[in-house]
């Protein structure tokens, strides 16, 4: 039986390609209205890995769209007697199933107060669509392995469809039509890739480190670890680590730093340099040659990826890690025990 | 030598009883600006401690003014050609030190766009101070201890003072006022208790569980453990946690549940009963007798503190555990060795 897991992130490519065309009308018609609206901010409700999406969006709506992302935590919106004021914002729900009902009930009071709604979602026909406005259906085919992963990516799709759709620039589009052959060219290198993965087979924690876009992927490939092999993965941006528990690498606690060649993130740096003093095994995810000969593990990302859409493209070395870091340890990575799905 | 961590903790009721005092005129000063603004949502940027009290603040503002809340990346501001637009928003800086140089930027590039902007923080003289147009200091005396204790409780008193006077509700006030009795209770009835951390001496990981208004005490209290103990302490909503890691439960972690009774939630609820199912070990800051009677380190709370204060005052027995935890591995809580304070 090929683990279900695995064949997901494999799926990759196709659906991301699929999305691009199948889902470009929705895109366009959803950022009509949004501009129409004219929002002064985004409020996105997502929990687990969608709220890693949303995460992205931070970025992406902010440096592309000018807009601010307020990550609204549901409970606020259902727990209290009276919910923030959201008329003037674009409300997103991101939810795989579309069943989660706390990100329901935000996208549901968002329509109430008059806000412009958005479901990102993998069934066109759950409550979370039937709740909003406009429909960002994912089209990625039924999703049966516990730990969300061509969903995920598809997610972060959908939301970068709907950026280039608000600027409309067709070099956006371009660079878009490009994913799923970074994301194939991902796979290949990884397959390629030796599997390192037995010294670290007995670690109970691990440090996830990224930053800008990529805190998302740092964050998703925290999650998958965690969900995949329970181990505990902590997932920071640089400088909130460089600021706070640095001194957990002193014991030789291992990390993942999520690195794509980008923007210059000196923190990212140091953060190397300090794992390599305390001689803390090292992962790294990265396009960069010097990084991955330093590295204990070397996670090699295609080069060339504009940073926007590189999330789409380094969360998979991090998929196919976390695989292997179950088997290593004896589980499977499709369906560990214990764990409830609910997205 | 009087241990530093625990004379700031203690110093607590006292620091909020002046903040209260000495702080009222520039919180009335500054809300009736942000009302004349009349902002369409919140901006806040800040690192560790002090994000999270920004988590504090997306209850508080929300459930209390309507205002909206984003957590902004600061990188977002400070490595991106292109800044989200807060012209209609209020941004707030919050930095004990005032010295972080990237919340600064996303303060002056509020200020800029012409957004109102305030800054939350212990140096009045300091360059976030300079950079925005008002400021509430937190007249909370030096900090020494690397951990960052009654400088975090004067950051949620300030914001809690900014919220009552947006809204000019007497009532609220009063409330506020009982604050430094709470704190000082909640001292109290901490050195009363055992310190039954021997037991979890060798733990290298635990679960911190919160939600609502106190998500921002769960994340705070796991930071203190981290920085204070080097133990990996994960902060979840109970809703996220139930959604995906629950099955670390199974592997006996234990489990630190932030539950002062208020809005019944359910799934902490649910997250005690797992822990007894599967022998995890259970740790329980409430005033709820039932819970604190299951626990096996049992952390009370007084009664009757609203729940939009409650934060200032469950963090406080997780600020001594975290201390108990230190001591009993051997650590001292005022330094410990590699870590860097900038905050």
């Amino acid at each position: 039986m090929t683990e279900l897991f695995e064949k997901e992130v494999r799926e990759q490519p196709e659906t991301l390609a699929q999305l691009l065309v199948r889902g470009r009308p929705a895109a366009e018609a959803a950022a009509e209205a949004i501009r129409a609206h004219q929002p002064r901010f985004a409020m996105i409700a997502a929990r687990g890995t969608s709220d890693n999406a949303a995460r992205y969006a931070q970025y992406l709506f902010g440096t592309h769209n000018r807009l601010a992302v307020a990550q609204s935590s549901p409970s606020l919106f259902t727990h209290y007697d009276v919910a923030p004021a959201v008329e003037t914002a674009v409300v997103i729900g991101i939810s795989q199933s579309g069943q989660s009902p706390d990100v329901v009930a935000v996208v549901r009071e968002g329509r109430r107060q008059g806000a412009i709604t958005l479901a990102i979602t993998n069934d066109p026909t759950s409550p979370l669509a039937v709740a909003a406005a406009f429909v960002l259906p994912l089209h990625a085919g039924q999703e049966l392995a516990v730990a969300a992963t061509k969903t995920y990516t598809a997610q972060l799709m959908a939301l970068a469809m709907l950026s280039a759709a608000l600027e409309g620039d067709a070099a956006r589009w371009e660079e878009l039509e490009a994913v799923p052959r970074h994301v194939a060219a991902a796979l290949d290198l990884r397959s390629a890739g030796p599997r390192e993965v037995v010294s670290l087979r007995t670690a109970e924690r691990l440090v996830v480190v990224g930053r800008g876009y990529n805190l998302s992927t740092a964050f998703e490939v925290a999650l998958k670890i965690k969900e995949t092999c329970y181990v505990m993965a902590d997932p920071y941006s640089s400088a909130d680590f460089l600021h706070g528990p640095v001194a957990l690498l002193e014991q030789g606690l291992p990390v993942l730093v999520v690195a794509p060649r980008s923007r210059s993130f000196e923190d990212l740096d140091a953060i190397v340099q300090l794992a390599r003093d305390q001689r803390a095994p090292l992962i790294a995810i990265s396009d960069a040659r010097a990084l991955l000969e330093a590295a204990d593990v070397a996670l090699p990302l295609p080069s060339g990826v504009p940073e926007w859409i590189s999330p789409m493209v380094a969360v998979v070395p991090g998929q196919l890690w976390a695989r292997d870091l179950a088997l290593a340890r004896g589980l499977t990575p499709t369906r560990p025990a214990g764990s409830r799905r609910s997205r």
